[in-house]
């Protein structure tokens, strides 16, 4: 059996409520933090689906400075009862995030609940993000809380769907 | 700038040590678990870089018994000091995992040190991972604690490299 047989499948009716995020976008954001530099990066981020109640999630960022990938993270987004949304996300520095939230309209609101560190990470103890999508055009803010650091804005990035 | 610009970069050198792994593999693979009933199952899965220090992975399967997309896990591997490496994990039901481990020769053996579950995951504790790459076949075996069980061996399978 080939898992790549035969049509798309047909979008799961308990992800209907998401599909305002399906596909690809691109565009460029900024991060700052207390105890980096300002930076600014370009980035990449795919939603997908395979018929079944979550959406598939993949992004990757090249910071302008050095040209080079910088950021990535992959994982999913799922509904979860009473209005939720669940996300479930590795990132290329040695953590993983399960994040918890709401969906309101196409706006998605995420707080995580739990943060997983490798013995190598950087101590990143906390992050919420915004999620906003006007028509073909999605924005989000991360704020995260690190290295010692309160819970604060990190993050800012303007995307357009490019399919 | 694209993120899409130019030729395939060249293998950082952090993850010469993990390039046995890269490409896509596609193969049958077989689950039992003393609460489910034995399953099998098609499995596809893709290492790949972007010429920096870790490898992207994305693995999916496809159930024989409904022939519908089943379980799906994407995240990252990277090396560590000493030999190490780190495996960050979202998975499709609600986990996160971080594991670290070994690589030896073409083998690769990792431990979770945290699995992250939302409100309405399974109460998978802990979960070992054993990857062994013999040319273009890849043998893995995954053992599990799982809802008030011991950890034990879960699941089986044989992959081919395709490209």
């Amino acid at each position: 059996m080939s898992l790549n047989e035969g049509a798309a499948p047909a979008l799961a009716p308990e992800v209907a409520g998401l599909a305002f995020l399906l596909g690809t976008w691109v565009g460029e954001g900024a991060g700052e933090y207390p105890t980096i530099s300002p930076f600014t990066y370009s980035e990449e981020v795919a939603f997908g689906h395979v018929g079944r109640p979550f959406l598939t999630y993949v992004q990757r960022t090249v910071r302008h400075d050095v040209g080079l990938p910088a950021h990535g993270e992959s994982g999913y987004l799922r509904p979860a009862p009473g209005g939720r949304v669940e996300l479930m996300l590795g990132h290329t520095f040695g953590l993983v995030e399960l994040a918890e939230g709401t969906i309101d309209g196409t706006r998605v609101e995420l707080t995580s609940s739990i943060v997983g560190r490798s013995a190598t990470a950087k101590s990143v103890t906390a992050i919420e993000r915004s999620i906003e999508v006007d028509g073909d055009v999605l924005r989000y803010a991360l704020r995260m809380a690190a290295v010692g650091q309160p819970l604060q804005h990190h993050l800012r990035a303007e995307l357009h769907r490019i399919r």
